[in-house]
């Protein structure tokens, strides 16, 4: 089954891809019943949200509603062990009489699990509306029972964004600071050196916290500063306006050394600077102003990471997702040397950002305590002048804008709303290096694309959960023969390998994947993946171009078996060599026995919109008692089939029968020819390409159309019986 | 042919479009090929922009390129007229010399076409660069030779924007007034009392104009008030800001009586008012910002106008277009009633728009002198108190915006950029009123739509143009009896009617095109236009619900003929009596002949992606000789196309074959029998998707395409060779 979905037919479906703007389609799609992947779900546990791999890549550690689990990361649905972390009845309580849902908000979603030290691990929880915070003893897989206030760095409300990431052991996190929601914070959690941003809207204007990643520093190739910690999120735009709330993507960053200010900004950053981060196209035409996810792409290879970022439009998002890429200097480049904006205030209730044109105060506002900063005896933040901060205080955001690598987006994708996003980067097997994206769906599936020849080519697409939830979490897990993707949604975890080579079956296959994973192996005759082969020797074939010329040879056109009657119907060829009808095979008892003819069902492998008609057909030749039985979604079907019969010479018969059928989801078909000498049977899945409705435009519509295909139903029987009339009106 | 294309396949059509956002698919598409349409091209002459119907609804006039024509409006194919104004070689060689293309620039494109009385036409044209206007005498058909300087009724360059409108013998028109069309006006030629607008941005910034037209005063219910002349154009906001110039949809309007100020606006619009123009969901998502095309509807059972607006987004338009419509009253509150914005100066460089709170002259700035002015001594333009001019002149943007009736769009469509719309108020059978839009596209096509319960249903898709080239100009002609629409193009003048009725040849198609121009008509058993018929009496047949239980009764389902073997199969049926496969039909002289069987090719008609993959199939019985011949578009396919031969007792064959395919545009198909005793044929069209890139995305699309397609056919052969070898494998 799925070497059809994967078969000559989807491969055509890239073709349909190609004719549509922004709607590169999947080569292949991968069901989730046709590929192995690993499940982990615990009964009556929701929500896994958290995902972290431990130090040695040998533990998955997934944080979901009310627990946390270690898993094997080569297998998923293989639990280690398991902490439970209960709300407790009396806090349930009191959080329902505020109002909350007893049943789904006032439990304990854990946002936060990161790292402390080797030993234990850092676990917040929502908490039923009180966040709380706890330390996971790995060895005992035990909470120590600590009970932390976990306001600041966890959200009180599950609905709410968050982000966080644990450096030195101090966690730094993005999230809202009260039981509203209503205000926004970036902080670190120290015990000596606490810091927090201002409440104010210039500095946070109702975020949507993304990502949180220490970057920068001698690691990552900066010269002379210390970590910087950037934060990623959306938030309601001050600086431009329109008829409702404008959203504007942003990257802000914070100095790991910071230490606030003696007297202004005490216990506040003195080093909070934020900037737009643009995605779309350098005309404005395309514009992608939400931000759904980051992914920090680090290689041997290169020379500073790169910034990936997962968006959608705020403004006419009728399916649109894109994917843009920065470089970390471009970032860094804004902080360090770009123009501030400040606010002014018009007819005293209004106010503008413009560029701020005046002079700038030293050492320079925002700015990491760097050398130069020492040399001027500027040791800490503590010891900054007033005025420096005073003025950062005032113009926390840039004018200036990061705008992406290659000045557009990577890949834009239309009739998908994409959520999260990983890279992986990739050799291909002529030392070429691809950054192959894995970016996830709201509707469950995992989309694997890379940029060949400045065009994006979506390599597969693999339906991870069944039931089409949106992805939560994606994991990359990079190590050499454990290169999996992990992603957690409401329902489970479930773990996929980063490729599929085994599925190709043929050389062609393997190639025209044009996945730098896979080749063709002549040896054992099977496509493998690079990663998992000890030595990529000279003997494998890959060619991203996808050029299939190097496959061992085959005969590329079919030479129609001696005796049968497929035969090439052309101009002039029309008078060539007719051979009767093959007599239906017989069995060692001589008994004519059930052949299929072509075309299988199975070489009529489709994908149709929904509710968009399409038909079958199915023939065979057999004994005289041979009859056809249609199965849809492994029930024989009730509706009327057409079907033809005919009495061959020697007892024979041949069968012909066509279904016309319109469904709304993707459905598995089987046609069985079944007689007294045996049965065959060949199946097929017509895969309805996605919807794009919401479900109550979606319902209301249907009633229309369902009318309307009643009314209709009645005609095409008529006409097909008119046909019928006019050919038989001679004899029979 | 065309049967098939609004047969029981596209029907279902409309299911697909159900399932996909924003994209209602035309139940029916009608090929320029299936439906007689009349046109008008003279050889040489291009740029058909302009179309005038004569007082009397006898004549069209058409303005083209250095070309005036008048028509008949019952057959534009009938020219009656011609006279030529074309640019002397000096003007154009002195164009030329500005550095304009001589061959299309410097030509004179006729931009205005109003009438002067009954017997002239007010005609100006781009002339070179160098506008200027003429009376064409309509007795002779000549242009007297005036040469009036058109600076400012028309534009120098034939790519700007341009509207006017007559009125009482004065030309109001909204162009640009120099050569580099960077000086936007909108103006009254008036020899007594001629007007401008203010050459300022907050008056006009960067517009383009979209249409003119007399409004309100007693003719249109709005009371005590002179008529006032509506300007609709896209510019770009003061407004607003974002990382590129937002435009924003504008309705203005002046009044009649203006004569302009005495010392202040002195020979400047006192009246000039304008307001955006919103056409969205009124939760934002989704804005359509740049405004294509306006049409007022009038109708003797409509308490006032509604203007109907075409709409196309700024930002993020994957091809996306709406409809909205606004009530006169809306607007007129907004002038009368709505609050004024200001501009307020921010850091000496900068200017924010802000809603003004202060107090408001009296008489209320840019409104009309009404009987309440006249009584206060005011009783004209030139009375008014500076006050009031000066706030006029420095506050011509409204703060209020116009919205839409039912606050979002009739019509939301993706895939398709809407060009123009008329609107076509008509009555159902059962008395009913639908407003019926009539709206083109830039690919040639007209969308025929009307709103049933509160759902937008297509009725059918006309292409009125073969090349697929944008509709420039549409008018409609509602007298009854000669209802038509004309559409003008770079090629020429097309004329449709209204409704195709006669094209629906069964009660069911008829009634199931929920078309209130059409109904069933049992006695002569056709599907008439109501506003051809004499009396529409209760005999007709029509349900807008698409109910067709009215229709004539006929049998539902088809009763196999006697000896047929088309049996249905089901559940348990599968033991179904069996009739042997029916011998060919023979003719006089006893030998078979050449018999289609079903499903015919005809009953195959679908509509696919461009370059989806499709399968047809053909089958028949006939001679020995018989064989089968494919056909795409009229040519013998050259390519491979499998086809089996069956020989059948008695000395006949039955043949089968079947075609897979792809195409890039819509393709008739023929499958033709052919033997020495006849032949027989069945055609089908499958109509292609509209794609929805650019031509330069396409071209390298395209490109990676077909060497997909082209390795991906050896593949396909081998698996159809594989499945003929295993149902060979035992005898032939």
């Amino acid at each position: 089954m799925c070497a059809r979905t994967g078969g000559p037919l989807t491969a055509l479906a890239v073709v349909f891809g190609a004719a549509v703007a922004f709607a590169p389609i999947p080569r292949i799609t991968w069901e989730h019943t046709e590929v192995q992947l690993a499940r982990f779900h615990q009964p009556g546990i929701f929500n896994y949200s958290a995902l972290l791999l431990s130090a040695d890549a040998d533990t998955l550690y997934v944080g979901a509603r009310e627990a946390v689990f270690a898993v094997d990361t080569l297998n998923v649905s293989q639990k280690r062990h398991e902490a439970y972390w209960k709300v407790s009845e009396d806090k349930q309580a009191r959080c329902a009489e505020k109002g909350k849902s007893r049943q789904t908000e006032c439990l304990n979603y854990i946002r936060v699990l990161q790292p402390l030290g080797t030993t234990a691990l850092y676990v917040c929880g929502t908490n039923a509306f009180q966040p709380a915070c706890d330390h996971l003893d790995l060895a005992s897989f035990q909470f120590l029972g600590r009970h932390e206030d976990g306001k600041g760095r966890c959200p009180f409300d599950p609905a709410q964004s968050y982000t966080s990431v644990m450096v030195d052991g101090e966690l730094y996190s993005g999230t809202s600071y009260n039981f509203l929601g209503s205000e926004p914070i970036i902080s670190r959690n120290s015990s000596h050196s606490p810091l927090r941003t201002e409440y104010a809207i210039p500095w946070l204007n109702e975020p949507s916290f993304v990502h949180a990643e220490v970057l920068g520093g001698s690691a990552d190739g900066v010269e002379g500063g210390d970590d910087r910690v950037y934060f990623f999120f959306t938030e309601v735009s001050v600086e431009f306006e329109f008829l409702s709330k404008l959203l504007i993507p942003r990257v802000a960053r914070v100095c790991k050394g910071d230490q606030g200010g003696l007297r202004t900004l005490q216990k506040k950053w003195t080093t909070f600077l934020k900037a737009r981060l643009l995605c779309g196209r350098p005309d404005g035409s395309l514009f992608f102003n939400v931000l759904r996810s980051v992914f920090v792409l680090r290689a041997p290879d290169l020379q500073e990471p790169v910034l990936y970022g997962v968006f959608t439009p705020q403004l006419n998002n009728v399916g649109l997702s894109a994917v843009c890429a920065y470089s970390l200097s471009a970032a860094e480049e804004v902080f360090a040397r770009g123009k501030y904006m400040q606010s002014a205030t018009v007819e005293q209730s209004h106010t503008k950002w413009v560029r701020y044109s005046g002079p700038v105060p030293s050492p320079r506002p925002g700015a990491c305590i760097d050398r130069e900063a020492r040399a001027a005896n500027f040791s800490s933040s503590l010891s900054l002048p007033d005025k420096t901060l005073q003025f950062v205080k005032d113009h926390p955001l840039m004018d200036d804008s990061v705008t992406p690598t290659g000045s557009g987006p990577r890949l834009v994708k239309s009739g998908v709303n994409y959520t999260q996003i990983v890279v992986d980067r990739t050799r291909a097997l002529d030392g070429t290096a691809y950054d192959v994206m894995f970016v996830s769906t709201d509707r469950g599936a995992l989309h694997k694309a890379i940029s060949l020849e400045g065009d994006v080519h979506i390599i597969e697409e693999t339906q991870l959960f069944p039931d089409r939830e949106p992805v939560q979490t994606l994991l990359l897990s990079a190590l050499k023969g454990r290169r999996f993707i992990y992603a957690g949604s409401n329902s489970g975890v479930v773990q996929a390998p980063v490729a599929f080579c085994g599925k190709h079956s043929t050389c062609e296959d393997c190639v025209l994947a044009r996945d730098p994973y896979c080749a063709w192996s002549p040896a054992p005759a099977a496509c493998v993946a690079l990663h998992q082969t000890e030595s990529p020797g000279r003997a494998l074939i890959q060619d991203m171009g996808g050029e299939v010329s190097a496959c061992p040879a085959s005969s590329p056109m079919p030479s129609p078996p001696p005796g049968s009657s497929l035969s090439c119907l052309g101009p002039g060829s029309s008078s060539s060599p007719r051979s009767p009808w093959p007599a239906s095979g017989s069995g060692p008892d001589g008994r004519p026995r059930v052949t299929l003819l072509p075309p299988l069902l199975s070489d009529q492998a489709q994908r149709v919109p929904a509710m968009g008609t399409f038909h079958l057909f199915c023939q065979a030749t057999g004994p005289a008692d041979a009859h056809v039985v249609w199965e849809k979604n492994g029930r024989e079907l009730e509706a009327c089939v057409p079907v033809q019969t005919l009495a061959l010479p020697g007892g024979g018969a041949h069968v012909l029968s066509w279904l016309q059928d319109a469904v709304r989801e993707s459905t598995e078909y089987r046609c069985s020819v079944r007689s007294s000498a045996g049965s065959q049977a060949s199946g097929v899945r017509v895969t309805v390409l996605e919807p794009e409705v919401t479900p109550q435009e979606k319902w209301t519509r249907e009633l229309a159309t369902w009318r309307a295909v009643a009314g209709e139903h009645g005609r095409l029987m008529q006409s097909w019986r008119k046909a019928w009339e006019s050919c038989n009106k001679d004899t029979f």
